[in-house]
């Protein structure tokens, strides 16, 4: 949810009417961790972007609003084409089931979540992908880590707003040391 | 989520706001089964809210929006003791992580759920309860149901909205036959 | 866990070991629910062994043994490409997490799963397969069933040791209404 | 599962018949994670076992073998009670599903998880506990640490067989930054 988000979302409201919103209201999002996978299911690489946000580079997860009358899952296609490109062919889980709830609050410190906008509440999937990724709009790049590459504290550390967290809660979700 | 829910809503927003508010966003809610449990987490019984609503008596699973700056485990905790009494005990989750997520559409059959008012995403969580419960506000009853009971088809399909759908996918997710 | 399969188990055991081994220990089963889903991962049919036993034809899911030094997921693959050939291309789950464990007593009515050979503990997985399915060995046909044909109470009940109770609780986990 | 427990366990085998099906089979665990919450589910303690072994003090979760013909959660219960006495009211989860299934092989590497006596595969779950804990039989003292203090990466490595990697999943699993 990098500080661009407003300009990327399609979105039904205008910008006042969600400006307006996010003050009153919890907004869902969906969080997705992009992931390669070997034919047992093996864990081989995880993919961040590189996204430029004032200045600097920051690594993200995908992350992005459920519309109204949107599908979860749909919100997860979505924004899984937007950032990784029409050919990225993600395997969208069959279970709503999310790995984990992730709270972001406009006050840091509530959660190891936070989000100066607004109070966002996400669900959060793993999400393989098979295809060709082409890192889209304002995504500079896609860098696939190996999962070792991934536990690195120092790369944990930089990500904002809690993707270092949220990704960590992923590794450990597929088995991984952390 | 019966239809006079919004009366019993405390909200930050007025009435005309989030009348507005649920044209245009998805509204985040949570769900509870509460249940009661031996002392090896076995299952015993289920409680479904006994409500009056247009006349007719509903029975129902506790369900409630998420406010603005609200944690999911206090927006569980508080329609909890709205619905059951001060002295119900639930015993909150501890994993954020919910066993099921359920989207309520306005419009009927693009899921199991709906509500006719708005569309609502739920966080469905199983609650043991250890106290005693006393049916609070517009609920008239709280029926403690045995699990055979629970999973009369005939009581299921009578549930409003899905919570039905609800509560054979809680039992399903408990080790139950359904 | 059809009575023919210690015919099928390739294992490390002498058959004498292990049905010394079934009398002593509880042993460890893999059971997968064969799934076909559209590119959003909405589930669009469930696949189901057709086996001959006793004269017999029976409904079944795929299911096996864990062996000695054998990772679940290898487990899974090995059982999945034994009952649905080698070109099914089942997307094993990332996660070690299963959305049940079922546990079959050998003694009826303990738990809703029964064996009458062993006490079993099965971790459940709910696998999509992309591929060509032919089914294999003892496995006359794979018969792929819509949702709504899964749903069925009689096919349901009719499915031996429980499978029918496992595989209505995959179609809950995926948010099926069963 | 310390280089002791095969004294401390109760079993339907002799030494010699457990010794000989470990060599063979996997072998069936529960893995427990003792923690404190308050009344709106919040971790605020976790329990760690302090254990003499081999002239060390090593620092485990609760772990031990499920026997035949007994129920997950009954085998839960009894290594709950074993190590943390009659006192210490867990409450059992009221779902089969684990958090996660950990893999401890003989060979180191393999998985995170390492026991060099066998193969064991472990239901891994949280288990919040009410009552007075009194470390029991070989177990020297229970350690309350806070989340923060669990969280410390020299202490999460100094865990032997892999139980620091469990901790941090479970952690991870309630929603900590790990």
């Amino acid at each position: 949810m990098s500080p661009l988000e407003l300009d990327r979302n399609e979105s039904w409201l205008s910008r006042e009417e969600l400006d307006a919103a996010r003050e009153r209201l919890p907004i869902l999002y969906v969080d997705a961790v992009p992931v390669r996978v070997d034919d047992r299911g093996v864990l081989t690489a995880v993919g961040l972007l590189l996204r430029a946000s004032d200045g600097e580079i920051n690594r993200e997860l995908v992350s992005g609003r459920v519309l109204y009358h949107e599908r979860v899952r749909d919100a997860l296609v979505r924004h899984l084409e937007k950032d990784l490109g029409p050919m990225a062919l993600p395997q969208i889980p069959a279970s709503p089931q999310p790995f984990t709830v992730a709270e972001y609050f406009p006050t840091p410190g509530v959660t190891p979540f936070h989000d100066p906008r607004q109070h966002a509440v996400s669900l959060a999937f793993v999400v393989p992908v098979a295809g060709d990724c082409q890192p889209q709009q304002d995504a500079l790049d896609l860098a696939w880590l190996t999962p070792q590459e991934a536990m690195d504290p120092a790369l944990l550390a930089d990500m904002d707003n809690g993707h270092g967290v949220l990704l960590r809660q992923a590794l450990g979700h597929l088995g991984h040391a952390v």
